[in-house]
């Protein structure tokens, strides 16, 4: 390989045959993958999920991960939120010509060793190499299949009482990329949460229908997603602010960026919607996975604000949270 | 909507949910993805295909088509190579910041009406903008599922004396493309080919294990895809120059240009390696479809050339084809 990758290398010749036999098939030997046919054939039993994702995050090598993982992480979480159990990946590079091979081989390991933590197969995929100055590196898209676990989740079995849970500090991602663009707040060692949600999901399968719905909020950050939850229903969502773990230094660099970080994307965390005999047990269940201890019960479900998001403030106040307005951070995934 | 794609239709907030609503959900409004979840939930019987690309074409309309019928063919098209019926699509758009939204919408309708002719349906998806002089208009990735018919397609159940059938004209996309790009041939009206192959793979999937490999060949053009059929192999093809099917006007702009157009991309051709025994009545078959009516039989498998693609030249004479060096023709889907 040349150090830098040509548009030679999208042709579908001999530049694009070594770039897969070079780089792609040596982090993903699978059976499916080494066939090398326009796609790959997989057994399947019952329902499925299917979700995609493209993501074009700047920088592509950022605090606590790159866009390899994120890639990864994002279409694997997506699944896991429908319900399903993650099997196979399609795996898709739109590469800016003079990009560093070193970088594609970095993001492609990384890849690698996230679809390795999740139990998925890489078993279809493509490249394309765009002219400098059409791109910014590279883009990746993911499209992913599961099996369906559970496929009750839906807003419409949102009931008034029901207990909203978040399994972890809020913000982190969108902060940590933002920093990381900007070099801003390098000391204070913000970092992204991008991981796999799989173990955190098997636990809230679990509990079958007393979970409601559940979704990871990534672009628009926590309050878009709750949005989400209630827009056109008749219920409305009720947080406590003071409930709503933000990290000091994610919360010390919204203040000075003028950022709300529940707005902010997280790319590890999932907020539910569960029935309110269970948030208890749940919440301690949770508790126990190392990605989970920090997770806390931040509000409820009622009916007294029809179809909005409502933050109740430690010194008694009330604050409607609109979806996000505006791309406050471009390009965060 | 604003006449222009902003950032903010990439935020993940209330532009976006605008987006979606006016322009793919009026689109494309099946039950799935009026769901709007994190995925699709389908039902699914049996072994399945899975298949991604991504396209960046440049210019995004050409004579023929457009990046949007181009998604759905290329995806449809490769799911049948694999022996399947398409069923599902995602798709995933990453759109550069001052796209015209009247663009974005004509994409929309050549893609929903080209699902329609195929039958599918896009049930999950995704929209990324990126900062002006990030990308180049819009990039495209579908990714699609397909519910196998027939399952034994592969190059290793290739036998010498089998049959090389081309199911029509070869080069068309590949110079069309090029042509738009810039406006070369205008008064010779050459169109690409770019179509859905449903009709012409579904008579091939009846000639069941008699058919060893199909491709349709896309980037790298016919001789590429015979090439990856024998490489590493004992066999070898060989082909009758003067019985391939090129266009006039696409032949005359080859030599202009000097191109070799069995190297420029197609976009609604297969080339079938068959059992000799069948090939006539196969061929007969094709060419009563509309799509198939310039079939021929350009070629056979023999043990020649170990591993070469040969053609042999009107003259008596003969040359290796060997597979595309270098991207001829960069960015043609």
């Amino acid at each position: 390989m040349d150090d830098i990758i040509t548009l030679d290398y999208g042709s579908g010749g001999k530049k694009t045959s070594q770039l897969i036999d070079e780089l792609i098939l040596k982090n993903f030997n699978n059976s499916q993958l080494l066939k090398l046919m326009d796609g790959a054939i997989l057994p399947i039993q019952g329902h499925i999920a299917f979700s995609t994702d493209s993501f074009v995050v700047a920088p592509y090598f950022f605090p606590g991960g790159d866009i390899g993982k994120l890639s990864v992480c994002g279409t694997v979480n997506d699944l896991l939120m429908c319900g399903a159990i993650p099997k196979y990946l399609s795996l898709s590079l739109i590469i800016e010509e003079g990009f560093k091979t070193n970088d594609l081989s970095k993001i492609l390991l990384s890849i690698r060793n996230t679809a390795i933590e999740c139990g998925v197969n890489v078993v279809t995929g493509d490249t394309k190499v765009v002219e400098k100055g059409k791109g910014d590196g590279i883009y990746i898209n993911t499209a992913g299949i599961g099996v369906i676990e559970t496929e009750h989740y839906g807003k419409d079995k949102i009931e008034e009482g029901d207990a909203v849970i978040i399994t972890g500090f809020v913000g982190d991602h969108g902060i940590a990329v933002m920093s990381a663009r900007n070099n801003f707040f390098v000391e204070t060692d913000i970092i992204s949460d991008c991981m796999p949600l799989i173990n955190i999901a098997k636990i809230i399968f679990k509990y079958g229908t007393k979970v409601k719905i559940m979704r990871d909020p990534t672009r628009g950050g926590l309050a878009t997603t709750l949005n989400e939850f209630v827009e056109d229903t008749d219920f409305s969502i009720e947080l406590n602010e003071k409930e709503i773990p933000i990290r000091d230094n994610v919360h010390y660099a919204c203040e000075i960026l003028g950022i709300d970080p529940l707005y902010s994307a997280n790319e590890g965390k999932i907020v539910i919607i569960a029935a309110d005999e269970i948030k208890q047990q749940l919440l301690n269940d949770l508790k126990e996975l190392e990605e989970g201890k920090n997770a806390a019960i931040i509000g409820k479900v009622t009916k007294n604000h029809k179809g909005l998001v409502v933050l109740k403030t430690p010194i008694g106040g009330s604050r409607i949270l609109t979806k996000l307005t505006g791309a406050q951070l471009p390009r965060i995934c």
